[in-house]
C-alpha cells in the first residue's frame, strides 16, 4: 500500500484547489502538475499557488497536452464541467494515453442516463488503453446514490428507497449559494430551472445509479424543482435575501418500478435550514432508517471523495466505471 | 447479469436454512445441494426440507466430498462454525477445487487477526487455484465495520471511529436468547466469558478490519465482556430471566492508536433492551453522525450478507479477501 501514485489536477476552481491540497499531503500521492484554462494562473507555480510547499516546481499548464509534454500522470483529479458531453473530449484526451481520471463531473456519475452513446465510445477506449474514469463526490457519488445501494448488502428484499437530504446553504462557499437561486424572484428562478439553467446536477443520475443496482428498469425519471421562499430577510457572509425571494431550491426525482413509485431523492438546499440531515428510508426485508445527523458536509466530503476514489480506482479494471463497481468507499 | 451462479449450501442449521431458501428464490441462482453432518438430515430432499418446491431433487450430503462426487457449484454458502481454525479443512476443501466461498463464519471476516499463518496458506490456495473466500454478515460483516469503512469514503481526515449497536434480544431466536447469557447468575456468565465459552464472535475481527483500511496499527486490542443483568422478571416466546439474573451481554472492544483510543466497537445484546439502534460517530474532517433507527435487524440481515455476497464475490480477484477489497455492497 506504500505506492507512490501521481497525480494531477484539472481545474483549478474551489473544488480543484482543494483536492490539490488534499492530494498533496498525502504520503501516497507525488502531484506532477495541474491544468487551468485561466490566464491568471496558467504558469503559476503551485507551491505558490498553494501554500503546500511539497508543491514548488510544480506548475500550471494551460493544456493537458502542455502538461503531458512534461509528466505523465498516472491520475488526474478532474474537476471542470458538469455535463458529461463537456467533459468528452477532456475525459477522451486523458484515456488516449492511458491515464486514469477522477472526476467531479456529475453526469459522470452515470453517463449512460443522458449520453449512452458517448459513454459506450469511452468505455471501449478506456479498456483498449487500460484507463478506468469515473465520476464521483458527496452529492451525486454518495450520500443520494453509493450509500443507499451499500445499505441494501444487508438487504433480503427492497420493494423502495426513499432519500432525503436537507442541506443548510448558509454554511456554504458562495458559488453554491448563488447556484441555488438566493435572491431571485421565485418565478424567475422557476422559470430558469425548467430551461435547465438553475438546479442541482445528478439528481437523476443518482436515481439511476440506484435503479440500476437494484436491476429495476426505472426509464420515466421525473425530476421537479421549486423555489424554496424566504420567510423572513436573510444575511449570510456573501450576500442578503429579501422575504418573499428565493433562498434556495427543493429539487426531486423519483421513479416508477412497475407502476408503483420505488425511489425517490429528495434534495432541499436553501440559506438558514434548520435540521440539516440525510436519511434514507429502505422498505424491504429488513426495513432501514438510516439518518445522518447534521447530514454529509458539501464540498469537504466532495474533495475528500475524489482524493480518497483516486487510490481505489487504480486497483479496478480498466473501463468507464461506477463508484458501485469499485471496492468499498475508504478514507485512503 | 443473468448469468447463472450453481450454489451448494454448507450447514443447515437456522442460518444455513434461511441462507438456502433466499438462495433458491433468487433468478440467477442454481442450488445445486447441500451438506450438512446431521444424520437426520443427510439425504433427505432440498424440496421437502425447505418447502422450496424449486430445490426438489436436490439433496443433503454427508460431506463437501459427497456433494462433489453429484455436482460442481461456482460458490458455497458456509455456516458451520464461528473459529476460522475450526473451518480451515472445509474452507481449505473446497479451495483446492476452485469453489469460492462465502461464510458466516465470524472469525473469517479478518482471520489474519487470529490466524495469520492459516490465513496466508488459504490465500496462497485461493489464488493457486482461482477461488475466493470471504466471511460475512450483518455482525460481523457489516453493521460494526463494513459500513464504518464505508462512512470514511467522504472523510479528508478521520481522527477516531466509535460504533455502538444495542440489540433487543427479545425479537430474536432461541440459540441467541441463550448464547447471550439468558437467566444464568450475572458471576457466571463473567467466568464464562473470560473462560471464552460466552460472548459474540467478531467483535475483534469487526475492529481489526476498520484499523486495516485506515492503514492503523491497532495491536493491542482490548475487549470486555459483562452481563446485563435483568432489573425486571422477562418472559419470552423461549424462556424466563428472574430480576438479578442474566438477562444479556455488554461486549466492547477498543483500541489505541499514537496512544490514544481511536477505535470503539461497544454491542449490548440483551432482553427487553429499550431503542435498539445501530449508531456511527466519525470524528475527523467531516464529522459523521450515523443513526440506523430500529438497528439492522440481525438474522435476516446476515442472511441477505451472505446471499448477496455471493454474487459479487465471483467478480472480485482470487484469494481469502476481505469485504472491503469487494465491491460495494448491494441486494443482488
Amino acid at each position: 500500500m506504500s505506492e507512490i501514485i501521481k497525480l494531477a489536477q484539472f481545474g483549478l476552481g474551489p473544488i480543484g484547489l482543494e483536492a490539490l491540497k488534499l492530494a498533496a499531503a498525502k504520503s501516497w500521492v507525488d502531484v506532477v502538475g495541474a491544468v487551468d484554462i485561466d490566464p491568471a494562473k496558467v504558469g503559476r507555480d503551485l507551491g505558490a499557488l498553494t501554500g503546500a510547499s511539497n508543491l514548488k516546481g510544480r506548475h500550471v499548464h494551460r493544456t493537458i497536452e502542455d502538461l503531458l509534454a512534461r509528466a505523465k500522470p498516472d491520475v488526474v483529479l478532474h474537476t471542470t464541467v458538469s455535463k458529461f458531453k463537456n467533459a468528452f473530449d477532456q475525459l477522451e484526451a486523458l484515456a488516449r494515453v492511458g491515464i486514469s481520471v477522477v472526476s467531479s463531473c456529475e453526469e459522470l456519475l452515470f453517463p449512460q442516463l443522458n449520453n449512452p452513446d458517448l459513454a459506450a465510445k469511452l468505455d471501449r477506449l478506456c479498456q483498449e488503453k487500460g484507463a478506468r474514469i469515473i465520476g464521483t463526490g458527496v452529492n451525486p457519488g454518495f450520500v443520494m446514490d453509493v450509500l443507499p445501494v451499500c445499505m441494501t448488502g444487508v438487504s433480503r428484499e427492497v420493494r423502495s428507497i426513499n432519500v432525503q437530504r436537507v442541506v443548510n446553504a448558509s454554511t456554504r462557499r458562495e458559488p453554491l449559494q448563488r447556484k441555488i437561486g438566493s435572491g431571485l424572484p421565485p418565478e424567475e428562478f422557476r422559470r430558469r430551472f425548467q430551461e435547465g439553467r438553475a438546479g442541482h446536477a445528478g439528481l437523476k443520475e443518482s436515481l439511476a445509479l440506484i435503479a440500476h443496482c437494484m436491476g429495476w428498469e426505472a426509464k420515466n425519471i421525473v425530476e421537479t424543482g421549486d423555489a424554496v421562499v424566504a420567510d423572513h430577510d436573510i444575511r449570510t457572509q456573501f450576500l442578503e435575501v429579501k422575504k418573499g425571494q428565493t433562498c434556495g431550491l427543493h429539487q426531486r426525482a423519483e421513479a416508477k418500478v412497475n407502476g408503483k413509485v420505488a425511489l425517490v431523492l429528495d434534495l432541499k438546499m436553501y440559506l438558514d435550514a434548520k435540521n440539516p440531515h440525510d436519511a434514507i428510508q429502505i422498505e424491504g426485508e429488513p426495513p432501514l432508517d438510516v439518518i445522518i445527523q447534521g447530514g454529509v458536509a458539501g464540498d469537504q466530503a466532495t474533495v475528500a471523495a475524489l482524493v480518497n476514489t483516486a487510490r481505489r480506482i487504480l486497483k479496478a479494471r480498466p473501463g468507464l466505471l461506477l463508484m458501485t463497481d469499485l471496492a468499498v468507499p475508504c478514507q485512503a
